[in-house]
């Protein structure tokens, strides 16, 4: 009984969602999950934007009414921004339900079907997805474990004809590589932006994460004219408020009205107002401190559990900013295997490196990324030592079996 | 200094939104608006829905996590399309941010860039920019005032190659001509949609706001294969809970979820378990039928004072669902001139007819979308007595004119 409905051509490339299974694997109450990008709940500040949203509420019934977007919630962006290290304007913020839907819209303003995009062999897959109903050519860079992504590679791309339409960066806690981009380098690509008219969406969900003394620069504070800033409120206050914004150039934000427009009828009242009522009580500056530390104290013991328990030659670097630790294990491991194995026997998810490889070059298949935000410390020193036993029979098996194929 | 950055072709013919610039215009306290469909704020169920909010949020901290859409909203959503007269199965409802976003989600699931639409002359404009980026051919139809969409002019482009991608319709309150469809015209539609293997978008806002006994039929009643139906609660509970529902064939609900996690990760947690705690309270049942019954307390008076005030030769009919009258003035009146006129001398705010012709066909310059529902009686009686003073004193004017060309 199924429809016969016609669909366009780009879904005949659909799969299904990785990371959208996953979700529903480790909705599992059983499940120990080091797989999704998840803030910790626990330290969501619920009562204070309980509060916000019944103070908005009780204030006035036209909060659940059709509404203009907020300007002092933009106001309140700018100051974000400053902590960020950006200095913009009012007329460059554009309110979003959440930084997926910014890059959706920047996509659709900039992006022409069939057009080229620079990014790196490992990206964001929401990314990815974002890009399939414009069937694009995806021109992949290397990336450096340690500097991040290669812009020697950037700018053979920008030199060929015809010109990319855009460059997708994540220069802060990269996901799923975890590295944050050299200043040097970031300063080369936006100079590469401005040279070869090239706009960056650099997407920029956990600058605020920093675990060092403070944060880097992002690409926005290089050059307002090429980069198109995509920020959110999903990962240091909550993914429930559904809000994020924009920072672009001024002339922008009239098109990326009309698109939000056709896409959600860009209004989002009550959330607007909840989020601009909870930042006005000052909360939003004694939390940031708060999740920073919490979220230093699990990546330590993720590293540390790590060293303890992970066979000699895994290699992973310290992630300086973001939610995750990507673990490069001997070749001898594949990743689907693994997580199979730490499904069925230990109930331990993970996400497989390959799941965030991007165009057709070959990738490392033995590579995972472990997010360290959703659990306590002691369950990640719990989960590590169990996925530690697992990967170490793995390769006591593999040399097992090249024993044997040796006689 | 305006950026540089090269956009994507389709944006040459972005304009401004007529109605979101008045939904800026309107929102000065001082102006008396017809002009938007907003549904009576006075009437939401702003407390309980607070009171939703608190109990979710006191009940569980992972309500403002990422988190799946939830099973329970769908079961309701099923007792709803009951109310609406379709029986339809879990499989087949998709939740959504609205009804919007619904459009536009189908819109990319169904259409290819430069595909073939058709849709009456006066569409929803909302719907007219969901096709923008495709740059489509728009294929109008005319629509009797009485009994709706013409179902021949409609086989007539079915029976033309290329194959139109989609039909788009709204059955009930059309917006903005707040006809009604004829129950033989919705059989023959769907028949042809069948026949002609072209689905139709069921766009359904106000299927439950009606003023007679009972609701007609929608098109999803008549076929489950080829009307993708569009439901929200914007206009029932209320549209600052950004939340709607999809009714399709079952083997579209896989790539939709592919589809809106690409535009907004597909997750909105804290809203969906909000309404459905609302619903859940029983509450809705009680609130529709006083809907109808204020609503159809302010169409009478607007239809009273039309009558009473408006000039011979202007018409309109009597809505039987929806927020909407549409009035047609003699042809001397131009609609932008009396726009003008009215927010300038009464600040009264309408949306000329106009503002909603899609395609090039000729076009009545003298009609008006006047909407009902949010406001008083007392306010309507006023407005539309002030309305008529201008639009009698620009007719006398014409007549002055005319007789001055005589002499």
């Amino acid at each position: 009984m199924s429809s016969d409905i016609p669909l366009a051509d780009w879904t005949m490339g659909i799969s299904r969602s990785a990371l959208q299974d996953m979700l529903t694997t480790c909705a599992r109450p059983d499940m120990l999950s080091f797989a999704l990008g998840l803030p910790a709940a626990e330290l969501f500040p619920t009562e204070k934007y309980a509060q916000s949203l019944a103070r908005v509420l009780s204030n006035d019934p036209r909060s659940l009414q059709y509404g203009p977007p907020l300007q002092r919630l933009k106001q309140q962006v700018l100051e974000i921004m400053r902590l960020r290290g950006v200095h913009c304007r009012e007329e460059q913020i554009f309110l979003t339900a959440g930084a997926q839907q910014g890059m959706h819209m920047l996509t659709r303003l900039l992006l022409n079907p069939g057009g080229r995009v620079v990014m790196e062999q490992m990206t964001y897959s929401g990314f990815q997805q974002v890009l399939q109903p414009y069937c694009p050519t995806i021109l992949t860079v290397p990336t450096d474990l340690d500097t991040g992504m290669d812009v020697d590679a950037v700018e053979r791309f920008l030199r060929e004809e015809p010109r990319p339409s855009l460059i997708y960066s994540v220069a802060d806690g990269h996901n799923p590589l975890s590295v944050s981009m050299s200043v040097e380098k970031r300063r080369r690509l936006v100079e590469l932006a401005r040279r070869f008219r090239v706009p960056i969406i650099e997407d920029d969900p956990y600058g605020l994460l920093f675990y060092g003394d403070s944060c880097m620069p992002p690409l926005r504070s290089f050059d307002a004219d090429w980069v198109c800033y995509v920020g959110t409120f999903s990962k240091i206050l909550a993914p429930g408020v559904r809000t994020g914004w924009l920072v672009v150039p001024e002339n922008l934000v009239a098109p990326l009205s009309v698109i939000k427009e056709s896409i959600d009828i860009n209004m989002a009242t009550l959330t607007q107002r909840a989020v601009s009522d909870y930042i006005g009580t000052g909360d939003l500056s004694d939390h940031l401190p708060v999740l920073r530390a919490e979220y230093r104290r699990r990546r330590d013991a993720m590293l540390l559990a790590l060293q303890t328990h992970f066979p000699t030659g895994a290699r992973w670097r310290t992630p300086e900013s973001g939610l995750f630790c990507w673990v490069e294990l001997p070749v001898q491991i594949n990743g689907s295997e693994l997580l199979r194995l730490a499904i069925d026997t230990e109930k331990i998810a993970f996400i497989p490196g390959f799941a965030f490889h991007a165009g057709n070059g070959p990738c490392l298949g033995s590579a995972l990324r472990l997010n360290f935000s959703a659990n306590s410390t002691a369950v990640i020193e719990d989960g590590i030592a169990r996925l530690a036993r697992i990967v170490n029979g793995l390769l006591s098996n593999r040399k097992l079996d090249d024993r044997r194929a040796l006689h």
